[in-house]
């Protein structure tokens, strides 16, 4: 345990149960997704946005490093304490403090999972899209800091589209409110979407208000096999531009769906090379027609398989093939870099294609999935760890994939931000004049640098 | 003509055409829609970013502020030069440069009329929803700055919302780019939607990337008349809790309602005390199944008139209704004070209650209308500035107006932005954290104060 003066002072703020300074218990919130590891020289748990100020003040009086934290289910290090320091827990803010179904506004704090939210707003008949991979574990927090996105984000957005207003606390420790209650507000800076996405590097999220809707009266998914690729890409424009904005527009490229069906058996069509899975929302009625539209304007686009399912269950076993994805990938090696880049619509192909001759260049297996309708796609470098110099020569290769979604118009990570893991490639997309820029607010709101140094800027 | 030693270097940024030192001609960029008037020294057109680079270079140099503008349509002096200095119009910057039909995507420059902008999209079977009042002469670079809303915020959102991407030369003179053309992006801090809505103090913006989104298939309009107002709010929210998101929910109180019957004789029914104009659009048979079912949802509410629109001439004659409210104020008194303030959706009957109470206390005709469906509210506060001490009444009013939407939690301002008019009101709606955080990043990007000074905040 170290023997630093401020742990007491941080103890007398939190208060004994909520501070850790146990190595077995610091081990707990060294790690995310991203398989790195940093151990903390103290975890705290506050309650509220006020021990959350005191801890930045003091914070600020000794020049320590705080990194906030959710669930810690980040892909790309952002709540890593990797220059040591203080991790500063969320989840005890997990609350839901209101839902108001006249407005279809919702006030929560930072430490309530996702999923639970989403069902709580459900049973009220509203809807909450944003739908990360990680949403029964992850935070609301975490998503907001990070603008989360997900399948649904091709027709609803992503977080950031339903944050309305943040209670934060600056770096400094001053509380603020910033946004409001109402769709629309333009007094002063837009501080609420500048906080969304910032990495927990701008200020510690203590209160949310989303934007929900409605929930959609009915859904309809469907399982399109293509026998090439660019029928798959053609068919997302095709659908689009048909007036059609599909909840979902999943995409698996053949690499994804041999390891699926090797593992799985699903009767995947051998012909197939990509698969969309397309899911339309809304009017009962519409949706069986838009359904049928669907299906007439991808079938002259090398369809090789449609399968419209009737109900909920057959939805299910639809959704079976994506969610199959993940496990079955270990098969091919037994770790990954889960990349998550994106280019315009049009141009998946054409990135699909390029990270093919990388992947032959560097002999490592790249397997691509993602979403389709917004050009975001998971690149899974898949690499044995325990292979000298294979780690190297993915990070190589990852590089290159970057520079192809970057020649194409697009950019490194469209989901799970730059954190520690893409801050050594910033400036393969970022001009040194838009870092400054960057880099210039951090420094006017957090001038000691307290709030999660070393993320998203090589510093 | 001013002597000022730096109107020279100023004419070779520009070149001798695109200069003005003429009092004749400086009057021109003098005034906005709010009658408020200050002469600038100068007036330059810059044709590209490299120019407004230079432009602002020489300012930090000789610390003169420079005033971005565009067509001066604002309603609340943000492009007004003050302080004197150098107005900078952006209108030879008017070129749309690209239209992307598949993926959905514009590129413009920031002088092009927003109108004109619509047209053009729309003979490409694309939608550019965002429709402020000013839409014929206002440019995008101007609704970007201000964050422009319109009728069809409720369903579509604001410019903000679809704004992927920005080329902006930076108070010092660096030319940036921010965001891009994915619909996701996540590298870096969001200066995108920082800049939207800065009011032309952080950035002039050089280049405008859109999101834009396919031509909806039909639309139906259908006035309705309530003899209450809260009949008229109640079904607002009904309507929307029905899983029907109308493109607009345009709504006029009494008195508008008075204004436009007295002038223009069209017919509304006596018992009318309020009126909703709402339009649904999308799917042909979709629209008419909603129109039936906000007749049935409404109904109940104190619905006096429903007329449903049967093709667009029909439609054309019902927005007269709401185009003919503006025309019809001056005979109230020939000059208006025309706020915007918003309330959570729900608070709308509160807010115009006490509206009603303001105007009997100061004995002053308030006459609103506006978008119920997102609770903004023009308040228009008509005043003869003749009648001596009439000015110093309505600005007492105005703050109450202000006071009103913020107890019930709402802003000053939905669309109009702060600019010269409300900066004085800011310290109601903003605490002095928040105004100090907002400061701190206007003093990091732009140190000298240059670009449009004495905007937002009371300096």
């Amino acid at each position: 345990m170290p023997d630093l003066h401020y742990v007491d002072e941080l103890r007398s703020i939190v208060g004994a149960d909520n501070i850790t300074t146990e190595k077995q218990e610091l081990l707990c919130y060294s790690y995310d997704a991203t398989q790195m590891e940093f151990l903390p020289i103290a975890v705290v748990h506050p309650a509220n946005a006020e021990e959350v100020a005191a801890v930045l003040k003091l914070a600020n009086r000794e020049k320590f490093p705080v990194f906030p934290r959710g669930a810690g289910s980040g892909f790309s290090g952002g709540a890593l304490p990797k220059a040591g320091g203080i991790v500063l827990v969320t989840t005890r803010l997990n609350r839901i403090l209101c839902i108001d179904t006249e407005n279809l506004i919702a006030e929560v704090e930072p430490g309530v999972v996702t999923e639970q939210f989403q069902q709580e707003v459900e049973k009220l008949g509203l809807f909450y899209p944003p739908d990360p991979a990680s949403l029964k574990f992850s935070t609301l927090g975490g998503n907001v800091a990070e603008n989360a996105g997900g399948p649904r984000a091709v027709k609803y957005g992503c977080t950031k589209d339903f944050v309305m207003g943040l209670e934060v606390v600056l770096p400094g420790g001053e509380i603020i409110r910033t946004g409001g209650e109402t769709y629309k507000g333009v007094v002063g800076y837009d501080l609420t979407k500048l906080l969304c996405g910032s990495e927990g590097t701008l200020g510690v999220i203590t209160k949310i208000i989303f934007k929900l809707l409605p929930y959609p009266d009915a859904k309809k998914t469907m399982l399109t096999i293509f026998d090439s690729i660019d029928g798959a890409a053609k068919s997302v424009s095709a659908i689009i531009k048909s007036k059609i904005i599909p909840t979902t527009l999943e995409f698996m490229d053949y690499a994804t769906l041999q390891c699926v069906e090797r593992r799985f058996n699903l009767g995947i069509p051998p012909e197939g090379r990509a698969v969309l899975l397309i899911e339309v929302d809304g009017d009962r009625d519409l949706i069986e027609k838009q359904a049928q539209q669907i299906h007439d304007i991808i079938k002259p686009l090398g369809l090789v398989q449609f399968r419209a399912a009737k109900d909920n269950a057959e939805s299910e076993q639809l959704w079976k093939v994506r969610r199959l994805v993940s496990p079955s990938l270990r098969d091919v090696n037994p770790d990954k870099y889960n990349e998550d880049i994106v280019v315009p619509r049009s141009k998946v192909p054409d990135v699909i294609r390029r990270i093919e001759t990388i992947q032959q260049r560097f002999d490592i297996p790249i397997v691509n999935f993602g979403h389709a309708g917004d050009g975001n796609i998971h690149v899974n470098v898949m690499i044995d760890k325990a292979l000298p110099g294979m780690e190297e020569k993915a990070h190589e290769a990852i590089r290159e994939v970057f520079r192809a979604a970057l020649d194409l118009g697009g950019t490194m990570s469209g989901e799970h931000g730059v954190g520690l893991s893409k801050a050594p490639y910033i400036e393969l997309e970022l001009t040194p004049s838009q870092i400054a820029a960057m880099k210039a607010i951090k420094q006017a709101l957090d001038p000691n640098n307290i709030l999660n140094p070393g993320k998203i800027f090589p510093w």
